[in-house]
């Protein structure tokens, strides 16, 4: 199956700014990117980056400059075969959880992501489009239920953790195995345990 | 197996208030144990509460007033077989959830939670010892290699998700379908998607 990569190639991952700065965002949106492809190909599954804008990578390249949900509607619009959908923040993502969201039947398969997204799909009939603003999980849900289709979820960690926000860095740190972790490493960044709650994240002052 | 679900009796959920009072973190987490035992007892499993006071529920429960690391390792040195741990604020977990959890080899198997928690367990290695304090799951594995004891994990967001603070509530509005979504929509929480991104809760006003 085609896995399509949704990537901003343009300012990518906004809301990790603090503490990143905006070059910084670009590199570990490109370090999140690489895991997800790599997970990818140790499964059955072709990657492919859906991007708005060329990038260098060693995966084939779709470039559509529309946002999000128009892009990938237009995808599906042309598809002849189910596709799947996976965002590209999702540096926790392991080849045996997209080997289960792949293997869970219905004609659409989606992963919750935190805070009602939609941080995957399988589309198996391309009657069905996306829309992902506000709460999409529901949306697609209903999406799928009205079209007469079938919709079922796949219950995965890492698939629902994608990267958003500051303290979402603590999940790389802890869960992560690849590019992004070794990237926020890098950067001084570790788990902070100060709370005794949830961790969060310290930075290292720079030189 | 015997599954015991540790719950604070006596002043439960505290970074949940606001934006419930205290006497509705009492509610609303008794709310969340139902849903937790409810799914338990949909698998072959047999939940047992471990409560530091006692309280009215249809299931056993053990009175413990140690806090939680100490009770649950008196509760495994006293054990003679295999027993799981499971958190009482989990209100999205699945029975299928629960199984994959116990269908997962090793001496040790965990269900990693957000912020570097540990929402489950399963031990069947009895010298393994708990500590729930900082980052748990990091510690829980270094406990249980340092022991030569085989640790692995289980991917599944209803595991993963714990309802401690005011945004995880949507989690619970967003997939909950239990006695914890009913209590949150008879006291007014409605989904609010003014962030267009992840969704948080609002509470209707009080007459």
């Amino acid at each position: 199956m085609d896995f399509y990569i949704p990537f901003d190639a343009i300012d990518p991952k906004t809301r990790l700014e603090p503490p990143l700065t905006a070059t910084e965002r670009g590199a570990f949106a490109e370090a999140m990117l690489f895991d997800v492809i790599d997970a990818v190909q140790q499964t059955q599954g072709t990657p492919r980056v859906l991007s708005t804008a060329p990038i260098d990578i060693p995966c084939p390249v779709v470039v559509d400059e529309r946002p999000l949900t128009r892009a990938v509607n237009g995808l599906l619009a042309m598809a002849d075969d189910p596709v799947a959908i996976l965002m590209a923040d999702l540096p926790l993502v392991t080849a045996d959880a997209i080997d289960r969201l792949v293997d869970t039947t219905g004609d659409v398969v989606a992963a919750p992501g935190i805070g009602g997204g939609t941080n995957a799909l399988v589309v198996r009939d391309l009657a069905f489009r996306v829309d992902f603003h506000g709460c999409s999980i529901a949306d697609h849900e209903h999406i799928a239920t009205d079209a007469d289709l079938d919709f079922s979820t796949v219950d995965s960690f890492t698939l629902g953790v994608d990267i958003d926000e500051a303290h979402d860095l603590a999940e790389v740190l802890l869960h992560g195995n690849g590019r992004a972790n070794q990237w926020l490493r890098e950067h001084g960044f570790s788990i902070s345990t100060a709370d005794d709650h949830r961790v969060s994240v310290d930075r290292r002052p720079r030189d």
